[in-house]
């Protein structure tokens, strides 16, 4: 039997897809309060334009404003490594976990997060990775511009 | 004479005085790259109900999509000490110095920015300090939900 930390990846999973299917980066993310999911977004940088819109993000903006003691009761989800930005809002909002899909096609700040004492989990989930992969292999700039190393055209 | 950073650091001190007079946070920022300010904003969580558009993120994402080359020959001017969010989003998109209006009000993540190479510029400005001193005295929890730290309601 699937555990939560499945069904809830799977459900960033799905995001990511949604992404992949607009035509975006396909990357997905839930923010879940005890047991129930409470945001849910995917990265928007092609849809949208947008220079903030990461899945986490985004996620996070669907899921409103919350008292502060919602956040810290949290767990994201996220099928990538979550980068600077959007682990400094995990810092920000004091969430105490963070389930990550996969970690070879990008390594964010995973360390920071636990010096801090985020708890970390690295799922090293195939379907994660083989989205992101089967993205990178058509859209090479457009992956590059998103982790902020490469010329692209706005 | 004034220098350019008083005279950019004024343009964010415009941003925060327009968000006030919406009833919000007054916190502003630009964002300049080579002598000319590509993006403008304030900050948005009480106006668009917004967990993400602190004044720094918001001047990004009105900066539009950018290439990387033009993030990391900018200047990041805010009128408060950047939160985590706000920094871990100067890290990802390698953009080389901050300067800020004050610290005293809220110390946010200096060091980790000066521990990453950022060069962090500390104005002291009597005018953006008074503007949130004035803020906070009449909104002490919308204040305190921006940092993460007091319940709110949604
Ligand atoms: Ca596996
Ligand atoms: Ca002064
Ligand atoms: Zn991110
Ligand atoms: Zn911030």
């Amino acid at each position: 039997m699937p555990g939560d930390d499945d069904v809830f990846l799977q459900a960033a999973i799905e995001e990511a897809e949604k992404g992949r299917d607009e035509g975006g980066i396909p990357i997905g993310s839930v923010i879940v309060h005890k047991g129930k999911i409470i945001g849910r977004g995917h990265n928007r940088r092609v849809q949208h334009g947008s220079a903030i819109h990461h899945g986490e993000m985004n996620a996070l903006e669907n899921a409103g404003r919350q008292p502060a003691s919602v956040y810290k009761e949290s767990v994201l989800y996220t099928t990538l490594s979550p980068c600077s930005m959007c682990s400094g809002t995990i810092l920000l909002y004091k969430i105490p976990k963070v389930v990550i899909g996969e970690n070879r096609t990008y390594l964010g700040e995973e360390s920071l997060l636990q010096s801090r004492g985020v708890e970390v989990v690295v799922a090293n989930n195939d379907r994660c990775y083989e989205l992101m992969q089967e993205f990178i292999a058509k859209n090479p700039t457009l992956w590059a511009e998103d982790t902020g190393e490469v010329e692209v055209k706005a």
